[in-house]
This record gives structure tokens, sequence and C-alpha cells, in this order.
């Protein structure tokens, strides 16, 4: 007995491919380095902005994009960080996409910004397929996922520059593979940076950190030279 | 300094609810209690279906329909207890929908299913959105993904039947505050039923299994009267 595989595939995407581009050209202009912060509900990723303001913040000026269905729960957080933030919400939809960054960036002041993180819906399907104009994605996989999440949802491994696998405290209370989990990422996606780290305890943020720094770098300089 | 709140509504759902009843009165004539599993990436569905199978098997014919973006890995693991499966692909898709339960429906025998479990592409958003046709709405919350989300997922909690909070047996690890979060899920949805599980070890499982047998003898007594 074989298991029957329905293929069903619908076109969810618009046309939002020009408009990411018309983004990114802005944050160019004033050299902002871009960063979409993705992963499933709660993995950590408002964590991550946190431990990266707390770090970053005296070397650069961090603004923050915060895309939810619903609430300001998150952004009220990162706000308290003396931190400029916008909310996004999205009302039922489970992304953002490029004219919702363009009417964040509308209401910040791009000439007195650095580094932007935008910190996406959390859903490990749907943001991989919208560009919205940054310039690096990063994706957080937290180990009570599971160690089988490269092979359900290819798109997020595929396109990610960052892989943070987070959670790491939790590796002695689970069942995770972690050479197995990279084997997998590697595989679909061979350039890709991989960092284990826990967001609660700091663990091997500093790595992470070190990344998103010269990165920042890289913007600087391409936009003097 | 106030957190700016954009809220920008996108238009992502089709017409889909015609469909979804057409499916509910094809499930009706055969008396199969259809039940609609949804929750994040990761959070126990499939441990879920497995454990439900283990407990059920010998009391109600059981099939499963498997949804994922990529990948039939549940569905293999669901066939080797020697259960009907049909697995559907989305190709990128992140909900199921009406029209893709139709199509499972013409690859399954009807007339010889008590129980149609479905598991959902793994996402906290879409899924609550696409009726299928089915009778109940479980959802799973595990615990790592933290107490807040009932405030940025409200649609989901607000639509569930049954509230399973899974991974319980991670309790001693994380701060997650029971209390304010039935209190929250209970806040949007009085009739609900939460039940803490754990798939892992078996823990709080009788509780669903009780609840569950219960609706296939609803469904049977509305079949025969």
């Amino acid at each position: 007995m074989e298991v029957k595989v329905l293929t069903i595939s619908e076109n969810i995407l618009g046309a939002n491919e020009e408009k990411a581009r018309r983004n990114q050209d802005r944050l160019d202009e004033h050299g902002i380095l871009t960063v979409n912060v993705m992963s499933s509900p709660g993995a950590g990723k408002t964590s991550l902005i946190l431990q990266t303001i707390g770090k970053l913040k005296e070397k650069a000026r961090i603004a923050v994009i915060e895309g939810d269905v619903a609430s300001s729960l998150d952004a009220n957080i990162i706000q308290k960080q003396g931190i400029t933030v916008v909310q996004i919400n999205t009302a039922g939809g489970c992304h953002l996409d490029a004219n919702m960054l363009k009417k964040a960036l509308d209401n910040l002041p791009l000439g007195d910004i650095d580094l932007l993180l935008i910190e996406n819906v959390g859903n490990l399907i749907c943001p991989a397929e919208f560009a919205l104009g940054e310039h690096k994605r990063v994706m957080l996989l937290s180990l009570p996922e599971g160690d089988d999440k490269p092979y359900k949802y290819p798109l997020m491994f595929t396109e990610a520059d960052v892989v943070l696998v987070n959670k790491i405290d939790l590796l002695p209370y689970l069942d995770f593979n972690i050479i197995a989990f990279n084997q997998a990422v590697t595989g679909l996606n061979p350039r890709v940076k991989i960092f284990q780290v826990s967001c609660k305890t700091g663990e091997g943020l500093e790595a992470w950190f070190s990344w998103l720094e010269d990165a920042i770098k890289q913007m600087k300089n391409r936009r003097s030279s």
C-alpha cells in the first residue's frame, strides 16, 4: 500500500518584487543595513532583537519594525529600550510584504538609522516568499520545533543567509539531532551560516553579533566607496 | 513617544465556505466525524495523531489526511500504523482549503471510516481562516511557543473547539504562566475545552481521548436518529 500524494499548488504570490527593489534602493541610499528576521511563532525573534539591541545599541543606531497579526506587545517591549519602533498589524495577513515595508519606512527617520531589524509575522512559510527589500534574511529554528523542519519547510531554509538554532539550553530535555539538522540545512543551502544560540541565556550569541557587525561595516564601506 | 501602529489588511480569503459546506454534507452522509488539527510547526500534531491512533484504532475506523508544504515524512510514519493516509502537498501554500479536502475525500474509502483526522499545514494563522468542512477544530499550543500567543494569533484560539496545551513535560524548564494563558484563551473563547497534555509521555491524554470518543458517539447517534 503506497501513500497517495496530491500536489495542489495555489498562486498566493502577488507582484511584490518590483516594490521590494524600490525599498532596497531607498535603504541603500541611506546606508541602512536591513535584516528580515523570520521564524515560527514563539521561536525567539523578539528575544533575539532585544539581545541584539543590548549588545549593539552603543555602536549602531538601531530601529525596529514589528510585524504581527494583532497586538503591539513586542513593540512596547522594544520601545522600552529607547529604540524607535513601528508596529505593523497585518489584520489576519500571514506575512509582511514590500508594500507594508514601504509604509513603515515612510514612518521612520531614515537619515538616523544604521541597522533596521524587521520582525516578520511568526510563520515558517509565506514570509520566505515575499521579499521586502531587505539585505539579509535571518531565520530562527527553535529546538522544540524538531529537527525535521528543513524537509517540511524547505524554502525558508533555502532563502536564509543565517539560521540561528535557538533554545539550545533545552537540548538535554529534547530529542533533537543537531548533526542531522545541520546536514539537512546545508544540503538545501550550502552557503548558509548556522549559529547555535540561546537568546535566554546568551550562549552562542557572540558569533551572531560579530556576523551582524561585519555586515553593518560592509554596508558602510559599500556606501562610502 | 508612542508606538506607531499601521494596520494593513489584505484580502487573502477566497470563496471557500460553500465548498466546505458541500464537504461537510458528504462527511455527514457517511457518518464520519472529521477533526481539523492545527498548530505552529513542531507543536506536536503528528504525535497527537499517533497517540490517538494507538488508543482508538480498535474502537473506530480511522483515516488521516496529512497536509504539508513538502515531504511525506508524517504520512509514512502514520501509514506504518496500518492507517489509510492521503498526503496533500500544498507546494508553498500555507494552509489547507475546502477544495483540497474535496480532492482528498475523492481518494478515501468513505464508507469505511468513522473518524477522519486532518493534520493541517503547520501555521498558526491561515488554517483558522479556511473552513474545510470539518466538524471539530482542535489546536495545539506547545509550551515553548510562549504564553502570549493568544494575543498575537487570536483567530486560531477563537475558532478552536479544543486547545491542547502540549509538551507539558517541559514546564520545569520554561517560563510559561498556565493560569494567565488559560485566562487569555477563555477570554477569547469562553466555550473552549483546554487540556494540558504531553504527547511524548502520554500525560493528560485520557481527557482528550474521552472527549473525542464522545464526539464520535454523538456523530453516530445523530446519523441514526
